[in-house]
């Protein structure tokens, strides 16, 4: 086998055999295959396109050039959720308490944040004490006991996806469905679970800028789910602002406990966990069907169930649990300064994107892997799509490390606002399923 | 500039600009643009094309990446011509001089052969004593004094063409009409020539495999070189069988000297000479029209000018002039052998690349810019596309070193020939022209 002809193959939008693309797989992970012939590869993808078994197959051979999870050792349905990723998306602190709750099993292998969003591991590790490098006997250990634990990804897992997605980064070739649907799939396969959700953000703040590639993306993840023997649903949300009202580390557990805690009102953060653990608990047989499933949810807050599965999970990882009850034991900024509205009007839209950046100025967020975050800081926004506000008005919070800093912070969240003066009309948070 | 913002604009359908090709092209020569991204620039530029600016900006900048060829020492009309490569392809050895000898100037740069097609340099070497790497200096005085000179190329012509042509051969980004006339015309502009001819192979054993492309071809090649400011036409020409006859560098030495003698009838080879140098004469303003030039040009046969030109060249590069009047002088193989037809019928098709291939074996090409060569071996056909057969009837001599190659030879080219049971009609030779 030649590169060369497989890359002439798909240029000619001839489809590639599963030897082929496994070969290809092997051979670049070895190093026999050079980066200037997969980069023209991926170019030739993203015009040509593959099918679902192409799909399936450079998923599954990026699942198996690395480490897989064998969840074996847990009994009962083991659930898992994916998002593509969204500022202030602290999704997964709200709904696996709530899902294991209602008894699935969540053995979740989380990344840490880059760029302008954040990651569930290092939200995680706000509670004082938090460990995420469990051995993997514990960690099985405490989901059997639990119903839940989140651990960071180990190096080996889907070595492919890591060399190849560096790899597209700088040749221009991260916008391919095919593509992007392998390497979350492969990395999601590995993880072992039975049912996997999954929520395709959509957005100005999301890399899926419109609601059909968004869609065109949920399909793909869920057909290529399923073609692999697991349970899959998908959710395309909304990310023209960020989700819910927190960016930054230690306030988005706050948030998040606040909602478990049944503190705020039903807004779009547990809609969404309605939503996502809805399908987990029904596609895995937990509840009898979506209506049920969204009733059991509900009931882990009313009960304090959800709350208490979060704390358990915090001190069996070596956290401190109080914080889950007394989130002034989280990471506080020193300093807080309101930013005024300059203007009048509606909220018509907050770039989420710019809202991540201005996190990351204030020190939340890594501008490379190496990068130390400060977890207390961060943005508390006061105003949202379709909210009033008059000029002087606050539109939110900034937590910062100092004055100077929250100043700069305070002017960078001042232009992430577009006001408009007539009234504007929210548009749904749910834009679609994927059933 | 950062080159992933390149990919994507070209991926996305946008244009570049002339500076970003520039900045492109420098980075990629010095080696600040990593392969792995041009190769998918490359990829995005074969799907998305190129407009006539773009393509003209990236000619330029591959053609001042090197050393260009200043030909203002040399007085009257500079024409060149340049062929997309073909099997038997002797077009330059029997046009040059007839061109010279009707006043134009040939200062022609030449590449040696690889694979299946040879070089002029190579069969220029079949004259004793030929020198290819002559001066500089002397290299002006024998056009100018003679009107004609064939040197090698010199390694430091278009080094940006020479790196992204070795990485789109093993990255499938060969076949991209902006790419091939960026690769060919920057060479052309930078040989200096006023009048440039091109002859655009098509057919089975060229690269353009239909006339569509061809002539897609011919005709950026001809706009291009147009706004660059040269006088530019293009022919297309048939290579579903080898232009001509012999294959092989002395062989096809001694068809163009035949040809320039007047001993061999009005043949394709005649008839492409007579084209090309019609174009060249009459954009050269050296005649009238294209009908007075080709008189003028089948005169140079008749009187014996063209031939005491090409006399006159070898002379001038150290070669041994007597060798032009007495073909016997020219490197001769040891043993022929005929290949005997195995079947009766009429002849459909020779697979030219198949030709080269049994030249190569022979010994006559090479495998690796490194390969030695021997001259004097190679096919001399007996029976073209139309011909009729008889079994046992010999469809060419096989030329060769020793019997045990010749044999291996005769084998391989009885799998050149497609014979018909019904008469053959061929396909016009010069399927179009581009004035």
């Amino acid at each position: 086998m030649r590169m060369t002809d497989l890359i002439a193959k798909k240029r000619d939008g001839e489809r590639l055999t599963t030897e082929e693309i496994q070969w290809m797989i092997r051979g670049y992970v070895a190093g026999e295959i050079p980066d200037y012939q997969m980069s023209a590869l991926c170019m030739a993808i993203l015009f040509r396109g593959m099918d679902d078994a192409e799909i399936l197959d450079l998923t599954m051979s990026m699942m198996h050039s690395g480490e897989t999870l064998d969840l074996s050792p847990i009994r009962g349905v083991k659930a898992d959720k994916h998002s593509t990723g969204g500022v202030g998306d602290k999704t997964s602190l709200v709904l696996c308490p709530m899902v294991a709750a209602c008894g699935a099993k969540i053995a979740k292998m989380s990344g840490r944040g880059l760029g302008h969003t954040g990651g569930t591991i290092d939200k995680l590790e706000s509670f004082p004490g938090f460990v995420t490098g469990i051995s993997e006997e514990r960690f099985f250990e405490n989901v059997n006991r639990i119903g839940l634990a989140i651990a960071g990804q180990t190096a080996e897992v889907c070595p492919a996806d890591k060399k190849l997605y560096a790899l597209r980064d700088v040749t221009g070739t991260v916008p391919s469905i095919p593509l992007i649907v392998s390497s979350i799939m492969s990395k999601k396969l590995a993880a072992g679970a039975d049912v996997i959700v999954l929520d395709v953000k959509c957005g100005s703040g999301a890399f899926m800028k419109t609601a059909e590639q968004a869609r065109e993306l949920a399909e793909g993840l869920t057909r290529v789910g399923r073609l692999a023997g697991r349970k899959c649903a998908a959710v395309i949300t909304d990310m023209d602002e960020p989700l819910g009202f927190a960016v930054g580390n230690a306030l988005e557990v706050k948030e998040a406990i606040d909602v478990l805690a049944g503190r705020t009102e039903a807004g779009e953060l547990l809609e969404l966990c309605l939503t996502l653990g809805s399908f987990m608990l029904s596609l895995g047989g937990l509840a009898a069907d979506e209506e049920d499933a969204r009733a059991k949810l509900k009931a882990t807050i009313a009960d304090g169930s959800a709350l208490g599965k979060l704390a358990a999970m915090v001190e069996a990882q070596y956290g401190d649990p109080r914080a889950v009850y007394d989130t002034s034991l989280l990471p506080a900024a020193s300093v807080t300064r309101e930013v005024p509205s300059e203007a009048s009007g509606y909220v018509a839209h907050i770039e989420a994107e710019d809202v991540g950046l201005v996190s990351m100025h204030l020190g939340g967020g890594r501008a490379t892997k190496e990068s130390a975050i400060d977890l207390a800081v961060g943005v508390v926004l006061k105003k949202k799509v379709g909210d009033r506000v008059e000029a002087g008005e606050s539109l939110g919070t900034i937590h910062a490390s100092d004055a100077q800093k929250a100043a700069e912070a305070a002017a960078l969240l001042q232009k992430c606002y577009t006001l408009s003066a007539a009234p504007v009309e929210k548009a749904p948070f749910i834009k679609g399923v994927v059933r």
